[in-house]
């Protein structure tokens, strides 16, 4: 389906030169998983969700960030294991899952 | 600031082989497009929105895309001429600028 999307998930996919200390989310598999959750929404049979890449969303430093908009659902470190359960869970269930959410920063710019 | 963001803005800068029929996002200015929009935000004192790339938005016959989340308002054909409007109009006042407002689509799938 075309724009607007009734939900929108982002995955981050940024890539950094080689050797970056903070890693980056290509190297850590982003966009192996952003075809994860497409694959995967289609096995679910799910319409009206876009799994989108996305430049840096500023949480490299905890493995894959992923964002589901329009409820501002934000997740870390996420992994192709942990896609279907997200699938199920969230995006047709619509229970965010807890042990994924991202937890708050202290930094107050990264 | 980290995420959570209070508004975040993708734009999309999807880059497409040469010789595309749609073209794509990247060759049209989405890059650049992302960086006024960064420059701008600075600019104008706005504090809690990130500029994000973004993958395809599959709007890219329409020039580059641009939505803005928790909101979801959609924007077509974005040039840098636009940014300092959607930022004082939209970004900072609330109201999205209508001439800009992505029309619907007739196409089922893109």
């Amino acid at each position: 389906m075309p724009p607007p999307y009734p939900r929108h998930l982002f995955v981050c996919t940024n890539r950094r030169p080689e050797g970056s200390p903070k890693g980056c989310c290509a190297s850590k598999g982003g966009e192996d998983l952003r075809f994860e959750f497409k694959k995967e929404l289609d096995a679910q049979g799910v319409k009206g969700v876009r799994a989108n890449g996305a430049g840096c969303l500023d949480a490299c430093e905890r493995g894959v960030a992923v964002v589901v908009y329009p409820e501002g659902v934000w997740y870390q470190g996420v992994s192709k294991d942990d896609v279907r359960e997200l699938v199920r869970e969230h995006l047709v269930g619509g229970r965010p899952v807890e042990r994924l959410r991202m937890k708050p920063f202290e930094r107050s710019k990264g």
